[in-house]
């Protein structure tokens, strides 16, 4: 693999949420969750199993379960800021990965280390290879994170996951419907769009930290 | 990118603790972590920065204080159950990438969500990032989570690292000595000793979680 390869694939990476009907193959599905079986994680744990979920019903069913739940919580408190706008286009997609996490690993971690940190990261790492992965067949995907509790336990609900699992996130994945995301441009130029993103010379520092470089609190 | 070539990069990307002296061009750090800068993060928050060390004694410090601050940990508490094996051969690797992450960032995340969470997944898919990009130069990497105050403490101590930043991770990177890691074998044969991963069978369920794969306490 080469570098500009790598380069090209992360920056195609990008959040979509209107997708095209077409099914993704069971075959192709299986290869992307075969890369995200490589992700590194603490103490080579490998917390993590996927549901896979294309039934409409149930995605749309999932989707307005979380929906609900942010609903109701921005009723008890008028400051909680969050747009569920992910969370609620999640039956648009063809296929739903759900990321799940066995916390009876959290056991093989070190002692005073945060177990529930180092069990976010590795699953959070392999959402990103799944996204890695979807990209190199020219899929694209979302990101909706769970862990929350009312949202994580209604999607436990629905799933018959176990007790012992924590839902970290929700990959939507599907081939994207250009039009509906209002982008006439080609795959080609989307490159050339890719997402705001602070320049190389500002985040990095050498020796130690720049202290001229360091940003306001604006 | 094509989807094989990802795999094998996933495949390949393995920890090493034996580097050779051979230095790793400016050039190539710099395109390493300009592929970071695209990893995705909450709320496209970006709160990483990177402090590249490369100095020696530098080095020697950063490794010494870690593993003496694990040591004091584990003389107060004789069940932590740590052995500082990276952290303690960091000064072998040509370079290190310190991942900082900016705490301010976090008013960004949606209230009720757990924001520290939020900050930790995002660098750790960022220190990925770094090591997939470094894969893609054949440099070998390793991995050390320092996210546990007093670790975290000394070393921001040593590289003037502002208090709102948390150092999360330590990623030492260079070409591997294949030999003093006792590996005779090539490359290209490293893909087939992959650590031991999981079936996808064992961790892939359709439509809801399928508890006859749930595995016993064990």
């Amino acid at each position: 693999m080469e570098y500009q390869d790598l380069l090209e694939l992360a920056r195609d990476r990008r959040s979509c949420r209107r997708f095209r009907d077409d099914p993704v193959p069971t075959e192709v599905i299986d290869k992307i969750l075969d890369i995200a079986r490589y992700s590194p994680s603490a103490a080579n744990s490998q917390p993590w199993e996927f549901v896979v979920v294309e039934d409409f019903t149930m995605k749309r069913a999932i989707s307005k379960e979380i929906v609900s739940v942010y609903k109701e919580a921005k009723e008890r408190d008028t400051t909680f800021n969050f747009k569920a706008a992910v969370q609620s286009q999640l039956f648009r997609a063809p296929v739903l990965i759900v990321v799940c996490g066995d916390r009876r690993l959290m056991q093989a971690y070190p002692t005073l280390l945060r177990g529930r940190e180092l069990l976010r990261q590795s699953l959070a790492i392999c959402a990103y290879s799944i996204q890695l992965a979807a990209a190199s067949f020219g899929l694209a995907t979302a990101w909706a994170t769970v862990h929350w509790g009312p949202p994580e336990t209604a999607v436990k609900r629905l799933l018959a996951i176990p007790e012992s699992f924590t839902v970290d996130h929700i990959i939507p994945l599907g081939y994207p419907d250009v039009t509906k995301e209002k982008r006439t441009r080609a795959l080609t130029q989307v490159r050339e769009r890719a997402p705001f993103r602070r320049e190389l010379r500002e985040v990095v520092h050498h020796r130690g930290y720049d202290i001229t470089k360091y940003r306001s609190d604006k």
